[in-house]
């Protein structure tokens, strides 16, 4: 499989499908890199200006699969790559690396490794770390998971797109999972940041004017991260600055506040509730990481805690 | 009362109340800036270092606080803050301005105002957002509310502080209302942070390896803050990139991945509840921005929600 569909003179083949922003930026990055690209879209018109800087088009998503060992995809969704590979003959696929640069959830990237696997085909689920005028940047990143035998043949070409490509596990979902937990935290910094302009705009103060000291507040916890996730890994919690009991006094004046200003009590309640079984649980005099066991833990009683053994007699 | 306590020299007399290791750094900075600084601490050993380099330690809180038209608390909470104040004659406040440095709530400050408007002095709630070593540099920043021609008076003593004075506005509970609203920003992202830390945890995965993702993800959404806040104050959401609809969808998809991991689904329960009620109100194709008025409104049935009216018939 080493050379399938290289060229005489020694040009690695690479084949993109999905020609969005995303994927024309891909496509360009190797072919700037000097790779034998072929690429497919549903509306081949994507694909002129890719053309006129030296791709190949195939005429079908079978002979796009079919023109090099790897194969990169660049479409909606895992239901749309469905769609384009369940047509193919069975013996298409075979001896082929997948790279699906998609979204999706891990069950989805699990699902879709063993469909490949079952038509000789090895899968790895990535992700780009990137806008699109980024790829091909050393600000660009790539992340894939799946078997690190797949990926290594292929390092040399994915280095095309980005300064480099982490392998995060042999976990297929390791990708969607790492995607999930950064946009938890971005929701919940949203979420953060809509109360406190809920809770300034109560009083009068414009969203704008918050800007900067929301900023400076993001910057800051932005820099704990590492601190908390040390003592998060070593299962200790030594008081950073605040204590978790000083935290909860707080998050409690913040619940009355918004109670006052007669905004959603809700993710303040949330934050305190959490923080509250925490010191209940002895780490009152913690820093705010010993909450990790919170979030690890559903509560008793709440949906998806698991229900509660009884102890033996 | 211009040239109240200011000496011959026509240096400018200002006192710091509460040597604490912030209290230090702003009666070091007066000092460094030529300022005649009175210093009053419980433990008088705290300001040793500060009358080598030309400080006077006044005997009394009494004496502290006659001693100077400006003068700065830097206590504990508005609770020692009392506790200093209210043992001295009435007469004692008369004619100075209160500048306290210490945090609490907007309640608690506008309580402090009215006590020293009683006994005749000016109060102005305030905060420094600065580390003690960056005080008196550029990189500090005071922020003040209450009266602003309490304020003006003392904005060059101030200047020694920090790079800039900032008066948030004349209601005394504004300095408190930003730091609540900064710290509800700052627990939520810690809190995501934490989901993401528990659902990678659950896969193996060790908190510091997240954290490049995180910082990342943090980093990105702080730089859409200020679109976020020109949509707010505009009341229009125009789709910046993701529609809240999408975002519904990736919310779900996180709630059922963390049930399958056993780990907390609270956070994310909240987090797509929100987003279920402004998609169900019509925001399905808005940009995230439009969840501000879920915040600004308590869920109907929720605590802090306002009781329906009955329409008329």
């Amino acid at each position: 499989m080493g050379t399938m569909g290289n060229d005489e003179g020694g040009r690695t083949a690479v084949t993109v499908v999905g020609l969005g922003l995303m994927g024309r930026a891909l496509a360009a990055a190797l072919l700037r890199a000097g790779h034998r690209t072929t690429v497919w879209n549903r509306t081949a018109s994507k694909a002129d200006e890719l053309l006129a800087e030296g791709a190949l088009f195939a005429p079908s998503v079978h002979d796009a699969v079919t023109a090099a060992p790897l194969v990169v995809f660049c479409v909606s969704d895992h239901d749309a790559l469905h769609d384009l590979l369940a047509p193919l003959d069975g013996a298409a696929l075979d001896g082929h690396t997948l790279v699906n640069l998609t979204s999706g959830t891990p069950a989805q990237a699990r699902e879709t490794a063993a469909w490949a696997a079952a038509r000789g085909a090895a899968y790895l689920d990535g992700g780009i770390m990137a806008t699109p005028q980024e790829v091909g940047t050393p600000a660009a990143h790539v992340v894939v998971c799946g078997p690190r035998q797949a990926l290594e043949p292929h390092r040399p070409v994915l280095s095309a797109l980005a300064g480099g490509t982490t392998h995060l596990g042999e976990d297929h979902g390791l990708v969607a999972l790492h995607e999930m937990a950064v946009m938890a935290l971005m929701w919940s910094t949203l979420n953060g940041f809509l109360q406190g302009a809920a809770l300034l705009g109560a009083a009068g103060v414009d969203a704008g004017a918050f800007v900067p000291y929301a900023r400076q507040g993001a910057e800051a916890v932005t820099g704990w991260l590492a601190d908390h996730a040390r003592q998060i890994d070593a299962g200790g919690y030594p008081v950073l600055d605040a204590t978790l009991g000083t935290h909860l006094t707080s998050m409690r004046n913040l619940v009355l506040e918004s109670e006052a200003l007669g905004v959603s009590t809700e993710l303040p309640r949330l934050v305190a509730g959490f923080a509250d079984r925490a010191v209940a649980g002895g780490h009152g005099g913690d820093s705010y990481a010993a909450l990790i066991e919170e979030f690890r833990n559903p509560a008793p009683g709440r949906p998806g805690a698991p229900r509660s053994e009884q102890p033996e007699e």
